[in-house]
């Protein structure tokens, strides 16, 4: 775009932490006037995944899982890392959402790419829109997960999130997305 | 709720770094089923704050940023981070809506609350809705910040966001919301 901000230049770059779990590097960067950041902290994650999961009675798959970051249990969509090269992004949502909550099929288009912080992170989160999912199973939880599953409908969604039920911005942003495509829009 | 995920009992916490721009710990925890999990990191932050303020012509101010985690310049709400403690989280969103943008004054209301991370970090970021905002005045930016201000339609808003021009989920949720509240729904 004309008159655009101009992206910065990286004149360093130094990997802090390199682990499959938190890899954080600093870099030193010229910004277009001129000024230089000697330390601008970035981490790198995977792709990130969450599903907008949609059963034949028009209902939502939530799950609800403690978070130790805000210390509460909170209302999100089932959701993943990508962390497996032999898999496509489509490949590791299906197997997500049928680990987490035991639902599998129907028709899944990408719906939504979003940044949970594009200054300090370098990864995409998307989402898969999944239509006429079925309960085909059990989930199959990692030692560390436990997650209940909870079908709503949609203006249970609406009302869960208005009422601050659901906080991760990366499933609020996409579930408003969905009920805004099936309301009667006339902006 | 009946049934729900249990939280994680903290057994040891340890600051890692702590410093304004950079503070985590590193917890160690026990969850429910007994398993502990030694370092578990969380990252610290003061609160956010973001705002959709909507001029008299029914626009929406929107910025253009770089931002150096993704490498893009990218479409965002202005925003910024409350960490004055001698202002509340209204004036610290006046204040950096006016820096940012030149807009101030209208009619004030708290919107929405999300979180980037709810795992990950213990912070929340608050949307403030300005109603009626008029330009008074130039930008007052940090030397780190190029910021280039655009009053857009909903309709265009709607637009960029469906088109992935504003990746940011905390800005991208609370608009939808917006955009969802001034359509006609009928969930």
């Amino acid at each position: 775009m004309k008159d655009d901000p101009k992206p910065w230049k990286t004149l360093d770059s130094t990997y802090l932490h390199r682990q499959p779990w938190l890899t954080m590097r600093r870099d030193t960067v010229q910004l277009a006037n001129g000024r230089i950041i000697d330390d601008f902290y970035v981490w790198e994650y995977p792709p990130w995944l969450n599903i907008i999961a949609i059963n034949p009675d028009d209902k939502i798959i939530l799950i609800r899982q403690y978070r130790h970051g805000i210390g509460e249990v909170a209302y999100e969509l089932p959701a993943g890392v990508h962390d497996n090269p032999g898999e496509s992004l489509l490949q590791g949502a299906k197997r997500e959402l049928l680990e987490e909550t035991g639902y599998s099929g129907g028709e899944w288009y990408e719906w939504m790419r979003l940044s949970a912080n594009p200054a300090l992170q370098n990864n995409i989160s998307y989402t898969f829109l999944a239509l006429g999912v079925k309960k085909i199973g059990g989930q199959h939880l990692d030692a560390t997960e436990e997650i209940t599953v909870h079908p709503v409908c949609l203006a249970a969604a609406k009302e869960i999130i208005e009422n601050g039920g659901m906080l991760q911005a990366l499933h609020v942003a996409p579930i408003m997305k969905y009920l805004l495509s099936r309301s009667q829009t006339s902006l």
